[in-house]
């Protein structure tokens, strides 16, 4: 069988601080377009690419976490769509389009296929499986609806609110009828914020010097549910503005990925004065749920009340610079780089 | 009515720091052992007195607590099992045997009954109504089942060991069939641990320089249930040896309460990566649970299957050096003072 030219993102050594564009490569391997023989793998040609914040801490090492740290000189893995061009396994066909954990690079053979699901509608834009409809969507459905237990009419406060994740647990808590309030890093984050997604109020955390006088403006009857998606200064905060019985949802800490030493939160005391339950979760425990999610995400995409921002890079050797990015907050919704429209 | 000498332990004034002799003396007033005409208040004679730790922030100056600061120049206040001499409350008579609110003087006009318990039963020591069945004994209960969920089988830790609390939580834990490990702060608490209480293993904080790596040794596999009495460094290091869904109950954080600066955690992180559910409570909302706690541990107690040590002061002069104790590890077990004996 001939091969063909395979564009990949290598990822080149174990790093502490922000990562920057010396810490990938694009590099030119070949790759064969049909699956082993015998094998149960599925071969894809990846369609759209993820940058995910999870994918930060990957770049250290640890045998630490609830994912593998990312292989210096391999290529880098992550959430992506794609389409199956060859499959050895009975759950996938030549045509299907799928998404789940793939790798950067123009083809894949896929050979962990659990976390592969076949895509069931496309009236929605395709790269939506990367975001609202993938794994940071069903991560915000998860977060908020299991970890939150939201009612209506709650105080609800969500950080990194423009992200993939945040710009969603916005939407779903005010189609509760919850009273939500998010903060992003610019003024453009924080228009799209209360002009496009409905936030309530928003707020520019990077101009705000007293974080705690910031949230007790904007919640003077404190908080009860915070969607956590930074950590650090701003989980130190919000704990002095919690109110009894709150819950926060502890979905990231994107603040800390970038520090060699992590920052200490002060304020845990208030999650006994306050009674809190502080829960954290990690998405691969929620993938029972997809379906459900899509059951009811589906018609609000469709109905124009849900609505999804994405920032798309073109081409994969735009990648590595998208996301760095992330960790400077650059992107404006969800990050989606396109390495070829189908 | 003629009125009686009354001896008082009077709170002085807002502090910072640990308290000292200082900051509380011994006044006598006087007072009429009968209720006003009309009020549904009940003068009780106080014989023991209960020194907790959450007394401690209640030394300082704050608005934002489940409980308000004392009073300078007042009485202070506290748990305590005392006997009504008069009652204006349709609940309580002459010659009732009460639990609750009370104040650290010889005789209490208690006007806000309703955290008064009758006692049910005399058949165990009078004391323990400070205790294992009072207050502690209720924080025990409930922050261990309700909030902790433990299972059989299960990894439990727990620090101030030896305290009120802890030694409650750890019996508790090897009745359901887990393994419990405690820490304390001197070698002759430690030997309580595994020679009364029956925990599985037991140190001595103090003597230990790496708590991440003494928590590694006891808990090869990790740990399913903290129950957190100390807060601070201790969290931080039981947070990189949680295992993955784990709980922590948040109980207390004396470690804290004396700091003018408070420690900061850095490894929350771990929340997320171990998808653990921190949870902070405070016994007021679970006093409903009280009748069905009585109902279990008093068999317990009575078959000797559940033991209880107190460290017992006499006279209410000893109260202030009690009370301060506590914050230095004095006491070894809960921490009783008494006033009279009937």
């Amino acid at each position: 069988m001939a091969e063909v030219s395979n564009k990949q993102v290598i990822f080149k050594d174990y790093i502490s601080g922000f990562p920057t564009d010396a810490d990938m490569y694009i590099t030119t391997s070949t790759i064969s377009l049909k699956v082993p023989e015998g094998s149960k793998a599925v071969l894809v040609k990846n369609l759209y690419l993820s940058c995910d914040p999870y994918m930060r801490p990957r770049m250290t090492y640890t045998t630490d976490s609830y994912v593998d740290s990312f292989k210096p000189g391999s290529v880098i893995e992550g959430y992506g769509v794609a389409k199956v061009l060859d499959s050895g396994h009975p759950n996938f066909s030549k045509g299907d389009l799928v998404w789940g954990f793939t790798s950067w690079e123009e083809y894949s053979l896929i050979t962990s296929t659990e976390m592969l699901i076949k895509i069931p509608t496309t009236d929605v834009p395709l790269s939506y499986y990367t975001g609202i409809l993938g794994m940071p969507g069903l991560t915000a459905y998860a977060g908020f609806y299991e970890i939150c237990t939201p009612k209506k009419g709650e105080y609800v406060y969500v950080s990194a609110a423009s992200g993939a994740v945040g710009q969603l647990v916005g939407q779903f808590a005010k189609l509760l009828g919850c009273y939500v309030v998010g903060s992003a890093g610019s003024k453009e984050k924080v228009d799209l914020l209360k002009n496009k997604f409905g936030f309530d109020e928003a707020f520019n955390y990077k101009e705000e010097t007293d974080l705690v006088a910031c949230l007790k403006r904007y919640f003077p009857e404190g908080i009860d549910i915070y969607f956590d998606n930074v950590g650090g200064k701003m989980l130190d905060a919000v704990l002095l503005n919690m109110r009894v019985h709150g819950r926060i949802a502890a979905c990231g800490m994107i603040s800390q990925y970038n520090l060699d030493k992590l920052e200490g939160v002060c304020n845990l005391i208030n999650i006994i004065i306050k009674q809190v339950r502080m829960q954290g979760f990690v998405i691969t425990s929620y993938y029972h749920l997809y379906p459900k999610y899509l059951e009811m995400v589906l018609p609000h995409i469709k109905e124009g009340k849900i609505v999804y921002v994405e920032d798309t890079v073109e081409g994969l050797e735009s990648a590595p610079q998208a996301l760095i990015g992330l960790f400077s907050g650059r992107n404006v919704g969800k990050q989606v780089v396109v390495v070829a429209r189908e």
